[in-house]
């Protein structure tokens, strides 16, 4: 029985979906940032959810070439122009206060307060998203036409934050399965209030967990609930005895905010994950497309030291909306129908992963007779359908070396259909499973 | 000399036209199935026009996973309405019954005889052609429109047919070569009067046969005129011993019907006769497809434990035109030029896999002065002709390794220019053939 | 520092383009062909430019399957009509005459003259470019329309040329690098007054050897100036044990005359100087086609007995525009803007075989910390521009195997990018250069 036949009914998609709509509401409101409250409160609120354990990592632990930083705490930040009027407060907007910030105070002239300031002239309405995680520095996003009316200044500069040692936390959730191969989903904590990238990830990787635990399978599954890169690392350098046994992977992110979904292949390439998602996600008219050393987790993963067989499901990726990184990418942006759909495929290719097998055929000699063991329609002369199909390519090419993927690839059918067409013509006798696991296989 | 140059002078083409069409006429009216006298009838008829060995198998003997049903044969079947008007006589159109009809007479309702009835609805005034081989039952086809307008019955069944313990017979033909091994040339002779499917795959290969017949080449040619599915398999059932020896084999049927040709690939889809068909067929605007496990008998000879390299020649294939197993695949439905179009263009693929060699190059220090042996034009700073350029190939290419056929596609010449090239740089003494047998060195 | 940094600068490209035209201008009006003292002059000519070594062979020589013909002096040629009009005279244009011809004196009726007479129907004003190198006999090249126009005879004919023993001259000229391994730049020198085919080459072949001697590299660079087909074959009749050196080689010529950069592959298509042009060539919007044995030199260099790999940069190319191989290709058929361009790109192409390299990724786990090394920029949130990305898939690709300009195309960045950033990663400490040649490595 297959994830999808038992997550995807009706009532238990309809609940889902109000899961997922609620927990983003519940989290876009709070500063997270690499560390600090927003990301504790985070995981707090995932651990509602799911059995999560969180992890406390201290800073200036060492984390392969990375340091883990100072914990960083906003206390409250606020630019006001002469006249008293609030440009900008971390109160009203998360997006408002550049990340990591540095504290400061003081009153300057436009120019000496112009290198703080980013907005966004193309958007004049929206407030961009700025990092300054490894300089020390400080800084103000605010809509552009706010900044253009703002007068010649004098400003008064409030940015209440402290940078002390602390602690970076992420969070774990492992399910085990019957095998101690993992399946890997990563998803990043670290964003403020933006809603596609990255509340989607983590509702949806929520929802996969929830899921998968209520029935465990085949795979041992792991849940990375990590700020980005340095949160990715460090679960990473806790696990060197581990990270080996993770077979496949996929980073989730971006899952709403329009376009059909969009596979980012392994660095490699040609990973089972790969197959899967692509068989997958072009059936849902979605696109694949190679890796690049930028955007997501899926960096460090596929790092050439770690070597993780890690993909990563958006829809329209990073950088290519204009949304991206700005405060227009709120609760708006992203639609239920959007998260059950990646959720659905997520689950077809886990199904995939967990389902891929390779026979042998018992009856090579020519077809068997189906239509004695009732496999076949008792009147000649007409096209066969699916179902048939699926069987005599299963028949056709159980050669003992190619699995039930590469059969559907090949015959243009959708993987349920041949895994559905093994089964019976196992139960037949006509097909014999081998040991070979294709899944682990593909790194011998 | 090629079977080419040997086959398809115009007084030879016409001949050989008139007899395809001749052989056509005699057999469509015979009501051919699995067994019976219909195949009977038409392996006599095959026998007098070359020398066909008929092999005779006794029903229940075990062939694989099948069995050879009983022998069918019928003696008549008719369907009337209330008022005596008969709807439906074996006598007037062999599709009208079911193929393998068991016996039966009755009066029966509408509603009891519906279930027994196919029509067309989308072709009111086409019969259908279905059969009933291996689930004991009994049914008539007929046009829609007469079924529309039969009334309200009742209707006098009669079905007069045995279905005893006799034989299954298929046909044979050897034509020896130089070498034991063979190409495989099969045609189903199961159908009853349809044409395009399947009386073209056997009066083409009547023709091919009596071609080779005057000059036998390299290989020994085999042809098998065998019922569908179990007719070849029982032919492979004879030949425990010997299937091994196909190097390639075509399965031949609907070969008119109209479209340009369409070569079928072997499951392999990377066999010798796969790459001759893909030269020959392209080069006429014709196209190749990949192997599916739907269609003739290329579905038996390709099954895992056989795993012959037969591919298939066809037009428009089964299922893709609205005549198929339709009283409209009648005589006017096929044409004399496609006929003789898929002769040529056959010979010409076994033209290919007789004449493909590797040869290696005598003279590889620059290219040789083609000049002093008369092989070059005089006058210099032109372009040069296809006979040049086939020459020059030639010795560019002939390594050791790379066979004609291969340096014919990457020069994109026919294979008869090269072939013709390295005869005349071989006579020069700048070519010499190795022993490397192409066609035969693929499965080493 | 590569090549194109120190060749391309403003004042060394200007004298460049002025010297290239002053060479074709000097060298248009000589009546070159295989042997004589046009091809003497002509190498004369590059020696005053660079060291050229003039190498003379004897005729009768023995070359491969060739051997070195009879000196060719051409000392006058004239064709005179009826009434005394001169028709063809060598002293007005080199093409009027048959390359090769034998001497002759006589009157001719216009039946006898005419199996002698060359023109170009459809281009009735040019004079077309014919030769005799192997066949004993004369002719006269004219345009059309004066042919037409020349009555009936009778006409007086004086073809004053020499044929005798003497010697087949070539030019070499080598710029030894630090390695022994040879990059081979070919030109032919045998075309009498035509500037694309084949003045282009030859000048551009001057200024690269002006360019490379200033600044030696890496490889050894071999230049050779020799008679299309017999000369190039007189020259590796010279190198027997030297040949194996060329790793990459290059044919020029016909680099004007319009159109796009078309770079041809090598015979085997799959060399380092093949990847290194496609990389080149289609980023400048030119094409790159697959090997054929018809054009130029490269045909003897690819030759299955040598092997080598030389691949060949034109325009459009020969027998593709109607003006080649006729009086229109002239000093007006070529651009300096054409020269300058594929200068620079063939410079681009050497920088890429001496620049590629394979590296190890020295900190593997994860990306690097490029921020705290300067290299990264310090606001983050923003997409990443091409140094970065350049640095960041060359630590994703760094395994040890894979070279750089595998690494930009796979990152479709220009290799002179992916270069910097290796330079940069490699003085960071962060990527180690491997001992692995890769242009050299290719046949292992």
């Amino acid at each position: 029985v297959s994830i999808a036949a038992e997550s995807t009914g009706l009532p238990l998609a309809e609940a889902r979906r109000r899961r997922m709509r609620e927990l983003m509401e519940l989290l876009y409101p709070w500063c997270r940032s690499l560390t600090g409250p927003g990301v504790r409160d985070t995981l707090d609120a995932i651990a509602t959810e799911v059995p999560l354990e969180v992890v406390a990592t201290p800073s200036g632990t060492d984390v392969f070439d990375w340091v883990v930083p100072n914990e960083w705490t906003p206390r409250g930040a606020r630019l006001t122009d002469a006249s008293g009027n609030v440009l900008a407060d971390l109160a009203d907007h998360t997006l408002h206060l550049v990340s990591y910030s540095v504290p400061f105070e003081g009153r300057l002239t436009r120019d000496e307060l112009a290198p703080h300031v980013h907005t966004l002239p193309e958007h004049p309405t929206w407030i961009p998203y700025r990092t300054s995680y490894y300089n020390a520095d400080w800084g103000f996003c605010l809509p552009h036409e706010r900044w253009e009316a703002a007068g010649d200044g004098p400003f008064d500069v409030v940015v209440d934050t402290r940078l002390e040692p602390g602690h970076l936390v992420h969070g774990e959730l492992v399910i085990p399965g019957r095998s101690e191969e993992e399946v890997l989903v990563s998803a990043h904590v670290c964003h403020p209030s933006l809603v596609n990238d990255n509340l989607t990830g983590i509702v949806v990787a929520v929802e996969l967990a929830r899921a998968l635990a209520a029935a465990p399978r085949r795979y041992t599954y792991r849940f990375v609930f990590a700020p980005g890169t340095i949160g990715s690392l460090v679960w990473l350098s806790h696990h060197r005895d581990g990270w080996h046994r993770v077979r496949h992977g996929l980073v989730l992110t971006g899952l709403g905010g329009g376009g059909p979904l969009v596979y980012k292949r392994t660095r490699r390439g040609d990973r089972p994950v790969d197959a899967a998602a692509w068989h997958v996600v072009r059936r849902r008219g979605g696109t694949v497309r190679d890796y690049s050393p930028w955007g997501y987790d899926e960096r460090q993963y596929n790092a050439l030291g770690f070597d993780l067989s890690v993909g990563r499901l958006t829809r329209t990726p990073h950088g290519e909306y204009p949304e991206y990184h700005t405060s227009a990418d709120n609760l708006g942006f992203v639609t239920d129908d959007e998260l059950a759909e990646a959720f659905d495929a997520l689950v077809e290719v886990l199904d995939v992963l967990e389902g891929d097998a390779v026979y042998a055929n018992m009856s090579p000699f020519g077809e068997p007779q189906l239509g004695k063991r009732g496999l076949y329609p008792s009147v000649g002369g007409k096209a066969a359908g699916d179902a048939v199909m699926a069987m005599l390519w299963s028949m056709a090419l159980s050669d003992g070396d190619t699995g039930l993927l590469a059969i559907a690839e090949r015959a243009d059918l959708p993987f349920a259909a041949v895994r559905h067409a093994a089964d019976q013509l196992a139960a037949a006798g006509l097909l014999r499973e081998l040991d070979t696991t294709l899944g682990a296989g593909s790194d011998g």
